[in-house]
């Protein structure tokens, strides 16, 4: 199985992609296709022993940075690296796409490229989130931002079949993102959802679920529009980088204390590997015809290899299969 | 000065709603009505020093529960502790009032007794956070869910009242909620409002923030409507719990590092301190014809000390009139 990595795509590309690349090819024995400016490929490949990996170059003359406006750079530059790399999956060359890009021209391009599955009426992006117990989805965290009810009733189904073929989760508990437990709780966008969500009897429907349960692993899957959802991310990853800050500064106060925390040095590093994005492989777009993985801007080598790992599984796993397969339930 | 205090609102009242309202009178030397069944509030004033402290009690025969519908629970109790206290600051026997009981109780009282300040459409619930540089108000954290833009920007100018006179922030700076920087990003709702907000001449509007700009301190003021807000704080919450869980897990791995953990104990609780919501007292809910300020329900004495403290600076600095002069710049 061979998967298409956007080189080009992320704040540190293509070192970071390529070394992602091949850690991927190396350590979970999987094909990948780096898709970019082929001289800078070579450059990054030569610093690896790659001898007996999959690992091939395909060519892409153009590059969209990350403050370009996504649909029109997408239009604009055919050749772009990360429509070259969908384009792999639409012609059956790769079996998934990852980018850790411009996500908006990410979302553009497989809109464009690979279309939407039929019966899904709008794509969302998912992301896994670590939390009590091991990690959260929540969906969506920014493809739409004024989703109607039955978008939500779709990115619970959607989250649902991902969080099942991915990361192995038998029953998973839906929650909807609201403010207040009771059904009556919410805006009036959820508060209709909550009833429509109620309704759906393949769904481990659990109720609302508020912002501060969702670190605490009560729902496996949380349901909210983009913009919430956006909120909830990047508050989480605010409050954490404040946290870590505050940390700093208390624990290295004296001498004493900084020789202290010092000795806990290790334990400090497991914390924030606990609370790293880049264990958790990157996020979905859902809803669209191929597996697409959205890779965080700021990803490491670690992160891409991790996303390439998500990738391939969501393609072992058929999840594009299984939501297609949802349209009769949906229609 | 005297502060009308619901003795009976909290998870832990009324023995920390009494310490906090002795600690107030004595350190900040404000008088403190005391709203509540008379002999639960004697026995508590009994286990402190009182002499020479501004403390009256007020009997109110009913107390409404964390779970009960507010408005309904408002309307069956006319006796509740939350109401006889905010009658106190109708009538002018007191210049404020504090409940860290029932907060939409707390409201619906504040509507019916003392009612919405003419021109404001509705009012809203400010919080103040901590980050980086000091503290943030958010505001909508959870009175109104589905705000129409025109609110947004009355939260906006409400927010920029109550934080230059409560916390002396000479020129705030007003952000607003979105799911990007640019004025392009958000909701309907958001990209309206930040349309209107740009029109204000008398705001220091910066723009959009993101979720985690709050905790960075990039905006003095951060408006928003009362879901996403309430989603912010919440996680804001869940995240400092679960990373703190983590920490004490990895911190105490083995006997020699849970040693040196003991060793920066100093340091872990100046950093719980930095991050606590008591030293920040309370949220003010704006737009109502008097000071009300909603505590935490599971507010500490120190949490209503400080909420009374933050009561008697927002009275003494006048802020009802202050937001009730907006009226003409609105009409």
């Amino acid at each position: 199985m061979r998967i298409a990595l956007d080189a080009m795509g992320g704040d540190h590309a293509p070192a970071v992609t390529v070394a992602g690349a091949v850690a991927a090819a190396r350590r979970l024995g999987v094909g990948v296709a780096l898709v970019g400016a082929r001289p800078a490929i070579e450059a990054e490949l030569a610093k690896h022993q790659t001898a007996g990996l999959d690992l091939t170059i395909v060519e892409a003359s153009e590059t969209i940075g990350m403050d370009e406006h996504p649909a029109q750079a997408v239009r604009r530059k055919p050749n772009n690296s990360i429509s070259v790399a969908t384009r792999l999956v639409k012609e059956g060359q790769a079996a998934a796409v990852v980018s850790a890009g411009n996500s908006g021209a990410m979302m553009a391009a497989a809109l464009f490229v690979l279309g939407r599955i039929k019966g899904i009426d709008r794509p969302a992006i998912a992301t896994v989130f670590p939390c009590t117990g091991g990690q959260v989805l929540l969906i969506d965290v920014g493809a739409i931002t004024d989703p109607d009810p039955a978008n939500l009733v779709q990115f619970a189904q959607m989250g649902d079949i991902y969080l099942r073929a991915v990361f192995g989760v038998a029953r998973p508990r839906i929650g909807l993102l609201s403010n207040g437990e009771e059904p009556t709780k919410g805006s009036k966008l959820v508060q209709e959802a909550h009833a429509l969500l109620r309704q759906q009897p393949g769904l481990n429907f659990i109720g609302n679920v508020e912002g501060k349960d969702v670190p605490a692993g009560l729902a496996d899957v949380v349901v909210c529009d983009g913009f919430a959802g956006n909120v909830l991310i990047k508050t989480a990853e605010g409050v954490a980088t404040y946290i870590r800050q505050v940390l700093r500064e208390e624990v290295t106060r004296t001498p004493w204390h900084t020789l202290l925390a010092l000795g806990l040095r290790g334990a400090f590093r497991r914390v924030g590997a606990r609370l790293d994005y880049a264990e958790f492989g990157g996020a979905p777009l859902l809803g669209v015809e191929g597996v697409v993985i959205i890779a965080h801007g700021r990803s490491n080598a670690r992160a891409i290899e991790n996303a390439v790992r998500v990738a391939r599984q969501a393609a072992e796993q058929g999840t594009v299969a299984a939501i297609r397969a949802l349209s009769p339930v949906i229609a």
